[in-house]
C-alpha cells in the first residue's frame, strides 16, 4: 500500500497536535511535543459542531447505495466506535481528577467534553441516517452491543474499567494512573480509534459515500490526535521521573496491545477478506508504526 | 436597589439557558426548562476562547488605577472564583460519572469542560494583569489560599469533597447524587458563583475598570447560566420520581445555604461597609430571589 501515515501528515490541524505518528522525524527520535497549556489552546481553536453537519446525503446513500451485506460489515466499525465514545466519556472522569498536575487537568477537562460530543456526534448520525429502529440515545446504545466483538467488552470493560475503578478510590495512585493513560492514549485511541478512523475515512472518500459523516468523523481523528499527543507527553515525563512507570507503561502494552489486535479483526472475518480495501495485516502495520513512533518520543523503544 | 435580577434577563444569550433565576415567569411556576440535549446545543454555539481576551488596559486598571486597598478587597472575590473554579473541575468528574443517563451525561461532559476554561480564565488574568508574584499556575493558586475565608474550605473541602469521594467510590448511589448536585448547582453555582458575577461585573462596568476581565467573565456567568438550568432540570426529574430525593435536596440546602451565605461575606468584612457599592443584605437578597425562583421550578416551593 502507498504509506498512509505518510498522507495523513499533510493535514495542517493533525500535525498541529504534535502526535509524533504524525511526525516522520519521530522515526529518528526528534519530535517536538506541545506543552499541556498549548494543547489547551489548541482545543480552543478546533472547536466544531454537532449540529452544524448535514447528513441528508448520508441517509440516501446508506438507504439506497450501500448493500445491505455492505451495511452488516460497515456496523462493526460503527458500533464499536459509538459503544468505544460512551465508554471513554465516563472513564475519562476518575482520570482526570487524579491528575497530578492542574495543568494536565484542564487539558483533560477539553478531552472529556470531546468525547462527550463524540458520542452526541454518532447518536445524531444514527438517528438521523436511520441506521438503527431504536428511538433514543439509550436503546441505541443497547442495540449496538449486538455487533461489536467479545474482545472489545475485555478491552473497554475489563481492562480499562478495572485500572478507572481503582483511581476513582485511589486518586493519589500513580501507577494505575501510568496504566490507565497507557490503555486510554496508547491503545485505545493511539492503536484502535485512529487506525479505524484512517481506514474508514480513506474507504468512504474513494467511494463517494457518506460526506456529512467523513466530515464529522474527520473532526473527531483530528481530536484524537490532540488526545494522544497528550497522552504521549504525560507519559514520557512519567518514564523519565520513575523506572517503576517505564515498567508499568511496558508491562500493560504487552498485556493489552494484543487484545486490541484482536478487537481490529471482526468477529465474522475470514483470512483474506479485505477490510476498507486493504488486508488485515496492512491495518495492523498501520497500527503498529504509529504505536512505534510514539513509543520512541516516550523514550521506550530505541531510536535507529 | 434596582432590581437586578430582572436587568439581567435582558440578555439573550443568558435567558437562552432556561436558568429560572432568570425567567419572571417563575414566580408563578410557569417555567420551560430545556432538556439535556438542548443545553448541550446551546453549549455548542456558545464557545469562547480564553486566548482572545485582550488584557492589556486590565494591566493599566490593576496597577495603575486601582489603589492598594481596593486590590486587597477584589482579592478576596478573585480568589475565591479562581480557587472555586479549580474545586469544582475536579469534583464534578465523579458526578459525571455516576449520571444515570446518557443524555446527562454529554451535558456534563461539556460541563467539565467549561470548568477547566475558567480556571484557565483566572490563571491568564492573573499572569497577565500581574496580580500576584507566583509564576505559575500551580503556585498562584497556592498563593490564592491565603485570601479566602475559612468557610471557603467547610464548603468545598468537606461538603462538596465528601459527597463526591463517596460517588466516587459508589456510583450507583442516586441519593448523594442528589446531594451533590444540589450543593454543586443550587449553591455552589447558583447563590455564589453568579451572585458574585452579577456584583462584579455591573462594578467594573460602572467604574470604567478591567475591560477584559469583564469579558471573559460575563463568558464565564454564562456558562454558570447553562450549568443551573442543567441542574434545575436533573433536580426536578429527581424530586418526582421519588420522596427521598425531595427530603434530601431541602436537608442539604438547610445544611448548606448557611455556609454559602458566611462564605459571601469576606472575614474582614464589618457591618455597614458596602461590597461593589452594595450593602450585604442586598446582595443575599439577590442570591436567595434566585435561589427560591429555582425550587419553585423544581416543583420544592409552594408558587404564589
Ligand atoms: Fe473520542
Ligand atoms: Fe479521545
Ligand atoms: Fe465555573
Ligand atoms: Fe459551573
Amino acid at each position: 500500500m502507498s504509506d498512509p501515515v505518510i498522507r495523513r501528515t499533510t493535514r495542517e490541524d493533525f500535525v498541529a497536535s504534535s502526535d509524533p505518528a504524525l511526525q516522520e522525524a519521530a522515526d529518528r527520535g526528534d519530535v517536538n511535543l506541545l506543552s499541556y497549556r498549548e494543547l489547551y489552546h489548541l482545543w480552543e481553536r478546533q472547536q466544531w459542531s454537532v449540529q452544524d453537519i448535514d447528513f441528508s446525503q448520508d441517509r440516501i446513500d446508506w438507504n439506497e447505495r450501500i448493500s445491505p451485506e455492505e451495511r452488516f460489515q460497515r456496523m462493526y466499525g460503527l458500533s464499536s466506535f459509538f459503544l468505544g465514545e460512551q465508554r471513554v466519556t465516563a472513564e475519562l472522569a476518575p482520570i482526570m481528577r487524579a491528575a497530578p498536575s492542574e495543568d494536565m487537568r484542564i487539558f483533560l477537562s477539553t478531552q472529556i467534553a470531546d468525547e462527550g460530543r463524540h458520542v452526541a456526534f454518532f447518536d445524531r448520525f444514527y438517528h438521523e441516517v436511520g441506521v438503527l429502529e431504536a428511538d433514543d440515545l439509550q436503546e441505541r446504545l443497547a442495540e449496538s452491543e449486538n455487533h461489536v466483538n467479545p474482545k472489545f467488552r475485555e478491552l473497554f470493560d475489563e481492562m480499562l474499567h478495572e485500572r478507572v475503578d481503582r483511581l476513582a478510590r485511589e486518586p493519589e495512585d500513580l501507577e494505575t494512573m501510568v496504566e490507565a493513560v497507557t490503555i486510554y492514549h496508547m491503545v485505545l485511541e493511539g492503536m484502535l480509534a485512529l487506525t479505524g478512523q484512517h481506514f474508514i475515512i480513506e474507504y468512504n472518500e474513494q467511494q463517494g459515500t457518506l460526506p456529512g459523516f467523513v466530515e464529522g468523523f474527520s473532526n473527531v481523528a483530528r481530536d484524537e490526535h490532540r488526545h494522544v499527543a497528550f497522552g504521549s507527553r504525560f507519559l514520557r515525563e512519567m518514564a523519565e521521573r520513575d523506572e517503576r512507570y517505564r515498567t508499568a507503561i511496558t508491562r500493560t502494552l504487552e498485556l493489552v496491545a494484543p487484545i486490541a489486535e484482536d478487537v481490529l479483526r471482526p468477529h465474522w472475518y475470514e483470512e483474506g477478506m479485505p477490510l476498507f480495501g486493504y488486508s488485515i495485516s496492512e491495518v495492523r502495520a498501520f497500527a503498529l508504526k504509529a504505536l512505534e513512533r510514539r513509543l520512541k518520543a516516550i523514550g521506550l523503544v530505541a531510536v535507529g
